[in-house]
């Protein structure tokens, strides 16, 4: 009996210290404290990031990745384009024979995102339709090992991407499918009942992190319910405090209605999220190379798709104000990034080689844009020795010989002013008070192609 | 005013008695109180069903509908058929949308299974592939409306058999799923976890019952596991008690390892088991058409089907035994009844239509079969005003004139006998003792054409 | 010395013989040439093959072998068919790729034919679809061996025919072609120009004959253009003077309008040809199991097929007026013959076993019916030592004991009757004058299921 | 009535002298006479045209439009796409019924083709593979009105070329066919046999040309046999002397073995023919954007196609030696140009929209390219007032301010150096002797973004 009770007292000294450690460190299932977890530095860092649709939707390849349920509305377009390609009692499902992925190879993906510059992936791991890129346990027959590829896409990416980049592997998520009877249910009884949460979502984004440690969880399809009905935060605390992923991952704000921008490492708000202003909280712009889909579209016209130049503009503009920009393709059914998608990633990343000092370990500057020269926008590198740096990224070419800028107070004799990719310090004078004046060089002799950037030291504001 | 008030208290006295009546009746969800329940009538009466195996496996249509597990168990020819017909990563569910039933015609098949004398039908709603017929809540995907047919086939054959027919509509229900990785989980963990069972089959059974009112839930694939990881008693005692069908509906007795047997209204044990001596309790024989699958074979031969006599021979021994035959088809992926099934089917309903008197709402006899003449299998009518009335269902016309039976015992001078199809009493007179010998008539004046009926009165044994 | 220029000198005689008979018997490319050519023996007394009619049709299996020819025709049945199953833009063509067959076992077929009794078989090598089922040289991608099966159809069949069993092998081979534009062209230049006859018919035929050696060439398709066009009698010619088959084939009557009935070694006059009464000049009636269709269909109920029994009425009939029955079956695209026609066929070989005796190498009597009794054929054997031999084949079994016949003029005491699969004579008597009465034995004891023959000797008329 | 004489006799005055004139320029069936023809201006100064190989190669869309010939051929790598991705059976020709080419928009093509400054283009009619494009008369069940889009391919893309841009027409036509039995069977026979020829090639020829009025014909195909056994001169006689595009279709050089560059209206010797220097016979320079193959290739990576600077070298070389570009282009077997095909061509057309001066209708000058500057290609223009005026076409902006050019021999004072794109006139000077330095603008004010084009007048050599 003394014996029992020395070892009751034990363990209640070491339930007491657990629960110590515990209270310094854990977070609990609530966004009041999710919300107090410091950023992972990496994720700031960034930048840059792919977004990568692909999915049953890309056998269709017509319109958008919400091609099922536009069909399903009767919206006359796509009505038509089964009534002109397909048999009558063709199903959405019946499509995902036909996602044959035969030509994807994961290692040269993992090269074309390496080398676009970009510092992190996220692949939509299930979207709206519920058909899973992995053989997901709660998923059967409607998952990438099952039908169709007969491979687990997640995992193949996320190996390349682990074993052949420095990229960081995220995943995006789906909480809610248009069409599963169980979410419908769930729905029908006002959300009521959790059977679906309980039975496919949660599991899921468990088995994700588990299976794939992604360090991205993009959470998407929460907005037809509340967040008391998707419970996400009980997910993120384990996110944070338990999972194999709790220092580095990050996951957005996409749990529940009304809770865009107001929960999770960053904010997305909506798609195509641009500003133009700066934000406080760290936020993400999800934008798309082809400007009317995020999912592949075989019949997109050129002009669908955003320019080199359209592209620097985001990324300029996002950096600036403090955002990540999350650039989406849409591969093919068996596949291959076409060479557009491809083509531009390389553009960005020949830029951002010249360039990415700019860019990448940036922080927001007093200004974001200038307040006399249009298109030129502005970041500060906070680890460079002669503090405080700042960079401008110009958009255009001065059709003179000099550019003007308004924003900056540099230090006569002290500032200089460079442009990355070019070798000699730029020639620059006040002009008309506290404007600056600089002389640009021969074009010819530049490295970058597009958007060129003044690197100005000794900055006082 | 009074009348109304006599009124109120009559209802309620009926109320109370019903009351009374349900408490005394309700049966509790375990096999002791379930097997208290008396047979539904209807079952023994009906003597003849039919069995309809119909699934993705009708798709590839080879060897059997056990088409799945035996490729993945690495079997040859299995191995073979693929790698000779498909490409390497062609998936079982890649089938799914080939199941086209195209040409699946409910009124048809009620025309053909009314014609056949049957008086029940059962159709594989799922089979071990986990595939549903009908649009599943929990089979997203994964079920005819979603994949294939985009037709709900349950509830398309179940309005044509309750509207064309006086059959009783039956579904057959798999409760394990080959594949299926929540079932996987649940077996991994010893079926300690019941996830399955909670997220799968028990809201499957419910979900068919409401929808269709079956009034045969004919359970299989339970043997994996034990009753108490399946419990079924608890579905079961639903059916009895609240279900739509609770008045006529039964069930087999495959709910749990070692349940064969045990539970349930109708005993199946295993598939065409046909044991040739009396059994005291309701049974089953499930047998088929095609003597090597229930799943329709592209490539059966002609002696794999079995003949009208050997068809005729099983429901006799079956019938007197105190079985009922239930009787195996596989429709084609088009949904077709292929002529060879249409044509036994029919020579099934031709002799049950001259015959059908020594079947439908017989009871076994003293004896099953003579103990002089073999292959002679006796029924007994308990309904006849000459009682007790005796059939000797005779599988071989006779090589001489005559025909000897050791069993009946009959009266002289009383006892008659006749032969269905046939006008005039048959000559018959005791030889050897008690051995009756019957005279029989010219064939060629009798309508049947196989297994003919000898109808005796006044049979004292 | 001597010896050798004996030798010479007989040789010599031998060649010159030989050369004068060649001389004597070359045929001439006109009709009236080639229709005194003997018959050859083997075709006269096979008195039943097997058509078998396979193609591009038996895709979509639907209707029949016309199918494309309705289907272009607007009729209506062929347009919801193809609305309700396939894209608006699937061609008959693209049926072709789903011609797989894949079960496709051409010594299966043969030992299947074989077992039927069927002493030649006949396959549609080209239907006026133009689809060959053989590599032929002048129908690149349109065949068998270039789109769908990749198999020579016709080369695997004449091997197994050839090498399993005794049957002859015969190929059917329609001159034109509904849609090839070069007989499109010819027809609207009514039939000025020859050029599909030149490259296409007339090529096909020879590298048929060359390649295979048939023993049968059943023409079809002629009846758009003339004699004149076609130039039959140029390709028969070369068939009866030079081919490689030249002592033993034959060809039917189709070779131009008008010229069924007129030309070539068996009148086929049209499809189902069954005069009931006797023809001087050898005929064949091709007929189907399928009363409805010679292409597979899909969805053919029991009630199209024809019964044994009515099977065995149209050989009686057709051998009795001197006839040889062809009767078709419709493989599936997969290459199976379905159970159904299996069935049939191995009923007729069944029922020829007994009776066969009755059938092959039989010629017509004086009568080819009975007079008295209806449904009762007559053939008579020329080969019998008991001279002359008449069988009398009785459809239905009597009603009663006995048996009336009234055109056989027998011989008392000396004629005999037996019955086919009967060990014992049967009684006979004559009744009111010449006619006779047959006592018929117990049918158990009888082997034949149909059609009983009974035998009779020394028949005087 | 004296008038109407005078213009009645000045009528049969001219007519003729017309008939005179066509009696004297009819052509004779050989190449003697018919390279006599002078070539149509039209042709010459278009310089540039697109090229389009589009077929059913299109449908694997592997490696080249050779894909059947390697994979016959057994190299592995077809075989290994083959095995992969393909049941065992599968043909070449069971392709052809996925060439859907449902988003093919003919007036879309149009539109990208009028916008890439060429002007005409040369459609694939018929490859090696012997599919046509068009419902051809002598290639039944294997053309694209046949099997796959069920569309007059060629005819749409006529019709829109014609009635909505100032392009020409113009058709490929291989002669050869790898794997036709007829062509197969000449070629075995040593080409002593013309079936394949007067059946095929020669019809297809003359249908095309009479259908479709093509003012180009780009034969192909011809190597393995002579111009004796092709005969395209008789053909090519009647396309100069009666042909409804008798005054203006051009022909190559591909008529039999050994004819490259030996006849026709101009030469093309062998694909991607780009010599570098000046040749007097008008000649073309077929190359692609797509470095390794004129098909669609869908697993082409970004690196294989060349960049718009690439193909400006390529134009600008192949026009200064006297050539045309065809430059190709395979759009998808739906029927897509691929944005990256898009690409180019649209800066193609941007190029040429500034600078199209210096190439259509321009002739070559005395040098090709400059003697002390790299990648200068010159060309003349024969229509200018200000004779002769010279173009430098130059490839690269000079790293420094100037830029000198040794070969143009320009008169002081008199002599004007414009770039074309840029508003104000170049300054210029002589440097050490002869040679001329320019001084270019500053490059940000300059229209064009590739190979500036320098206009110099008074050019004296």
């Amino acid at each position: 009996m003394m014996m029992l009770k020395t070892c009751t007292l034990f363990l209640l000294i070491i339930l007491t210290i657990r629960e110590l450690r515990c209270d310094t460190t854990k977070y609990e299932p609530n966004w009041e404290s999710l919300n107090k977890r410091p950023l992972p530095q990496w994720y700031d860092e960034a930048k840059f990031g792919i977004f990568i649709h692909w999915g049953v939707y890309s056998v269709p390849s017509f319109s958008s990745e919400w091609f099922w349920n536009f069909w399903k509305s009767n919206d006359s377009s796509f009505v038509n384009f089964m009534n002109k390609n397909y048999p009558p009692d063709f199903t959405y499902q019946d499509f995902a024979r036909d996602f044959t992925a035969e030509f994807f190879d994961p290692e040269e993906w993992a090269e074309i995102f390496q080398n676009s510059g970009a510092k992190y992936i996220v692949l939509t791991t299930k979207h709206h339709e519920g058909y899973t890129l992995w053989p997901s346990k709660t998923s059967f027959s409607w998952n990438a090992m099952d039908v169709g590829p007969n491979r687990d896409l997640v995992g193949e990416l996320a190996d390349a991407i682990k074993n052949k980049t420095n990229l960081k592997f995220g995943v995006y998520h789906s909480l809610f499918e248009w069409y599963n009877p169980i979410y419908l249910q769930d729905k029908s009884n006002s959300y009521t009942t959790r059977n679906f949460v309980l039975q496919k979502t949660a599991p899921e984004l468990y088995e994700l992190v588990e299976k794939y440690n992604p360090e991205i969880i993009w959470s998407d399809g929460s907005i037809e319910a509340s967040d008391d009905y998707w419970r996400g935060a009980e997910f993120v605390a384990w996110l944070y405090n338990d999972s194999p992923v709790k220092e580095t991952a990050v996951v957005n704000d996409r749990w529940g209605k009304g809770m865009n921008g107001k929960c999770g490492d960053f904010y997305t708000y909506s798609d195509r999220f641009n500003p133009g202003v700066l934000f406080e909280h760290k936020w993400e712009n999800c934008d798309t190379i082809d400007k009317n889909s995020f999912g592949y579209r075989r019949n997109a016209k050129l002009s669908d798709f955003r320019t080199t130049f359209e592209l620097l503009t985001i990324l300029a503009e996002t950096v600036s104000c403090g955002g990540n920009l999350l650039l989406n393709i849409g591969p093919t059914k068996d596949g291959i990034i076409i060479p557009i998608f491809q083509e531009r990633l390389r553009d960005m990343g020949a830029w951002l080689k010249i360039n990415g000092e700019a860019i990448y370990s940036s922080t927001p500057w007093s200004y974001q844009n200038d307040t006399k020269t249009p298109q030129i926008w502005y970041t500060k590198s906070g680890n460079n020795e002669v503090e405080p740096v700042v960079y401008a990224i110009v958009l255009n070419w001065p059709q003179g010989e000099n550019l003007e800028l308004a924003a900056p107070q540099l230090l006569e004799n002290q500032s200089t002013i460079t442009m990355l990719g070019y070798s000699d310090p730029l020639q620059w004078s006040f002009t008309s008070g506290e404007i600056i004046q600089i002389t640009f060089p021969n074009r010819a002799l530049v490295s970058s192609n597009w958007a060129w950037v003044l690197k100005m030291t000794y900055v006082q504001n």
